[in-house]
């Protein structure tokens, strides 16, 4: 288990966090929504391997070793939010995490947050950190989440830090519609996390002219930030970026792209560079069948790698596009997959090649909604890290 | 292409017929709608490796198809209903098809439907074939399907023959009831097919007296030929069956049934044989969360293989019990994985050497409602197939 501090120099007021829609949240998300009435926040601890969900006692444990932490730092108990991530039902190890305090404080260091986007990694391959730049002031953000990623209001750990001065009930305001826009909108394997968290601070050190500009800047944050999530998802070898445009409805849209990557036969036939687009059709067809029968779909266009392949209620294909769709598939994969070690199949590399999606687009032509949707194939190095670890 | 044709001694006009909700239907199902207005059928003709789904002109070539059929057969053309399963996209040979219907004719043969059902297969295993007796006449039902398996209003290519008198209209009623409870309760993968049929058909000549006793009996041979389809499912290695109790209502708990066997992290956890109860309660949670939020969960209890594991907002585990679970999951295995051999997973058998379930239960604790469910494990045979085969 790797423990993981970020302290603030001062204790913020000007905090934001949203966590899961799980119907049973982890002790930490639990002890977190209780956070948000506190006047301020000063650190967050996060540790990794085991969740604290359902656990008998685990709220109990998770503010016992808040309330050490807290007082090591000088800081109130309800300053400190716990974080965790790992399996769901093992009881943390409160007097190991206890006795290991004294070191998490003693290590604290300035000047890099790439220690912190190590330290609360489980599958992950890679750490993620993105950064902006605004208004003279900064945004940083760290993200953790390789599988169970379908967020529903927020993601697995993401912390975001700024030093420009957001007031809290506008950094809360600005916090909801960004996740919105951005961590709700992927997904690796339809999985919602019982931890999902993500937590916005604000030191106030450099003034705000311009919310707006901050807005913008911490969606590209966010969205940089979901992009490698899915990126580095478990097995993932393709990502996908889905754009339903001219839908009758924006949640119509989104549930759409959602569907698409979400449906396990698309999913295999991307990553097997298979230009399957009966698949494809499938999918969709099965969303607005179940959630909105009836829909005109006279009017639908799809395109794969801009490659037009349905339209006026028919497959537009021929041997010359199929090639090129192949030639997309490929040219959109992160990696080969390698030949399995005894039966394991593990991912050939640590960091992406590249940033190039397999690009979908859905025109409903029966509306002016849109959303972007991410998502990834489903591999044998998916199965593999699944069926035989415990997370 | 295998063509398969089932042709009754003389038409009937008590035959009914259930097709896929997914809003981009066949040609034969577009077709086979129009065919319940007809005042008979006489044959169904089935062709796999084409669907025939969204191709240019597909509804015109299965309809001369089922006229050149119907002629050789001394049919009326509305009286033959076509089916197709393969690939989404392509178009029928037809002029293949056509060439190739005197054989179809010649070699029709009365005594078993054996041939029947090992014609219509695409990747199942074995042919499906359920049959029941009731009242002095018989039911017999064979089934299709492996893949793109979330049925919604009914499941790919059944044909359900009974030579019980019962009328249209009440066949009609009888089967979608019975379909609602059987077909419309499994998921392999969560896809729904372009293509789901199900079709019953009444020669009349045994007189019905009992008509609850023929539709319990339909039922059984419908819920067999369901649970069939799951054993048989692409890569399928376990069947998991929920049971869903104590629930609000009808509808959450099937969905909920429905949520746990298409959650992948948990269907992966089953392929590995390892009980991670953690990944059950994240897909109830995920489920509750996000459609009926606030639902009281503290009286929730859930079992694998009879076992509790949680139990008053907390899991019920300790090292003896995960022995049993995994023994449990390694009892309900119909097979073992194989090396792969060229880096492609195949199944190792071509029969279910048993029929058992992993047993999950879920007791909600908050209504009289239940449901049951039967889904499948995420295997490398399941990607293997999908990531390389075109289907």
């Amino acid at each position: 288990m790797t423990l993981t501090l970020i302290a603030l120099d001062r204790p913020t007021p000007d905090f934001a966090a949203v966590f899961t829609k799980n119907a049973f949240p982890g002790a930490p998300v639990i002890v977190g929504r209780n956070r948000l009435a506190a006047p301020a926040l000063g650190a967050i601890l996060v540790n990794n391997k085991i969740s604290n969900v359902c656990a008998p006692g685990g709220v109990e444990t998770a503010e016992r070793i808040c309330g050490e932490l807290a007082r090591q730092l000088g800081l109130g108990a309800a300053e400190v939010l716990p974080s965790s991530t790992g399996v769901i039902g093992w009881s943390l190890p409160a007097d190991a995490m206890l006795a290991a305090l004294p070191q998490a404080v003693s290590s604290l260091a300035a000047g890099s947050v790439l220690p912190a986007a190590e330290g609360i990694v489980t599958t992950d391959l890679y750490p993620k950190i993105r950064s902006a730049s605004v208004g003279g002031g900064r945004i940083v953000g760290i993200a953790k989440g390789a599988g169970m990623i379908e967020p529903n209001m927020a993601t697995m750990l993401v912390y975001l830090l700024t030093d420009l001065v957001v007031p809290r009930a506008t950094l809360r305001t600005i916090l909801t519609r960004v996740v919105d826009a951005t961590f709700n909108c992927i997904s690796i394997d339809s999985d919602t996390s019982t931890s999902d968290t993500v937590v916005a601070l604000s030191s106030g050190r450099v003034p705000c002219a311009d919310l707006a500009a901050f807005e913008a800047a911490l969606a590209t944050v966010c969205r940089d930030l979901a992009e490698d999530v899915v990126r580095n998802g478990e097995g993932v070898r393709h990502v996908m970026r889905v754009q339903v445009t001219q839908a009758p409805s924006a949640a119509l849209a989104r549930t759409l792209g959602k569907a698409i990557v979400n449906a396990p036969l698309f999913k295999c036939a991307v990553a097997g560079n298979d230009p399957n687009v009966g698949r494809l059709v499938q999918a969709i067809g099965k969303h607005v069948g179940a959630h909105q029968p009836g829909l005109d779909l006279s009017q639908l266009r799809a395109s794969i790698g801009g490659i037009e392949i349905f339209a006026r209620g028919a497959f537009q294909l021929d041997p010359a596009k199929e090639n090129a769709l192949v030639a997309h598939l490929k040219g959109a994969e992160l990696y080969a997959s390698a030949a399995p070690k005894d039966g394991v199949y593990a991912p050939a590399v640590d960091f992406p090649p590249h940033e190039r999606c397999v690009e979908i687009e859905v025109a409903l032509g029966t509306g002016r909604e849109s959303a972007t949707v991410f998502g990834a194939d489903l591999t044998h190095e998916y199965v593999s890290e699944n069926a035989d670890y415990r997370s």
